[in-house]
């Protein structure tokens, strides 16, 4: 197995600073973030640009260039609902240190990612979703064969698509979280790839006690099989916890040091 | 699923002070220990004697109400290589919160404390090895059918079987550690309880990475279904991790002040 793959969240056109950037196309602002979370360990940055649907295509062309040229070919997750966006995006991308991914299709409105991801010889983020959350892994797992005939059609690898099991909220859906994992397990199980929005498991919950829920819930991930997330990985401490799953894992070898590294 | 199980490890002839204690029958350092692990969410307190040939019927005789005369009978489990000083604990003990853990069994030479257990309607660690560390994981459930049948036999039940993996110091056997994760998992499909000595992985580490390792662990260990382990509760970040992860598995219900509980 390799190493557990850590997607930066951080460049997301939800954070005022970022929008603003992005609308000024003022770099300062996220090489700073692209930084921080390179510098803390993240493998990929995921470009969030939104809907983007007046300029995305020369936005995405814009944030590729600029943190591909800043930070040695960084590998990056092209984040948004306009398709266009992101084959300019791709049109501009050096895949020297990964291949672009996809982020996102699903089961429902968004099928048409995997043809774009397909095309593009890209990484898909598939979601086992169709419309809203689903009911029961049964559901999850007739989404990711629809997904997955859907790639296999175009000629995509199956290590290409990486599942999204749809990490829901504890607070509200505490009874569905064993059975996500247990996904989590079916996908490995088969030999899937897969990532996801962790950090949403602990959405509105006290502030000291998100960061502990999120680690314990990386580790719980981990063991069932996950290989990806989309996290903040300037929170020590899951960053950590991965690279001590990864430990365990026997992902890379043990050294006094790991943490740093 | 009930909640996790934790063993607070730390009144343990091993440690100077308990020692000690022990040898000039002085409880204040007993019950500070006790109180500390109590406050910091332990469920049963591991009272270990050491091999206590010389006089240990009425040592642990002494330790088991000791503990239970201040803590509201306390639920212990009782850790020494001498029989007879659990037989003559369990003389004394109180049942009310929990029956008295015989700890331990093993496949070899220790096998007698399984009828030790059966005969006083105890629950036994049942540790799956026989001499030396088990190769693989049909040795270890090789040893796991000879304790059960063992425990039938003498008409114990199969829940108050505590099978334990048998946690291995990852320096040194790294790559043994995905394994051991599986036979927790084979157990937990069986239906099995399950414990075990969780800090030995990160034997031997830095002091400031062991608890990053040790809950990384832990977090993995249950979601594999380890129902408990025997540990120090009072590693905050253990037990921050032990929290999240039953609130994950939903062996309680989510209170947003759930980890001071």
């Amino acid at each position: 197995m390799g190493k557990f793959v850590v997607i930066g969240e951080r460049i997301h056109c939800i954070s005022p600073v970022i929008r603003e950037a992005m609308a000024t196309r003022n770099p300062e602002p996220i090489l700073k973030r692209a930084k921080e979370q390179l510098d803390a360990g993240a493998t990929y940055l995921d470009l969030n640009i939104g809907p983007a649907e007046r300029d995305g295509e020369e936005l995405m062309k814009w944030g590729v260039q600029l943190l591909q040229e800043n930070f040695d070919n960084v590998p990056l997750a092209l984040d948004t609902a306009n398709m266009k966006a992101i084959e300019a995006g791709i049109s501009v991308y050096n895949r020297s240190k990964g291949k672009p991914i996809v982020n996102s299709a699903d089961a429902g409105d968004r099928i048409g990612y995997i043809d774009l991801a397909a095309a593009n010889e890209a990484i898909v983020i598939a979601l086992c979703s169709k419309a809203g959350i689903p009911s029961d892994n049964d559901e999850r797992m007739s989404y990711c064969q629809e997904m997955l005939e859907r790639g296999m059609m175009n000629g995509m690898e199956a290590e290409d698509m990486w599942f999204d099991p749809l990490f829901l909220v504890i607070k509200g859906m505490q009874e569905k979280q064993v059975e996500m994992l247990e996904f989590i397990k079916m996908l490995s199980d088969m030999g899937f790839n897969s990532t996801g929005g962790l950090s949403n498991v602990s959405n509105g919950m006290p502030k000291h006690v998100r960061p502990i829920v999120d680690a314990a819930m990386i580790a719980m991930a981990m063991q069932a099989g996950l290989t990806s997330a989309i996290l903040n990985p300037c929170d020590q401490r899951m960053m950590e916890t991965i690279k001590s799953c990864d430990i365990i894992k026997n992902n890379y070898l043990y050294a006094d040091s790991f943490l740093e590294m």
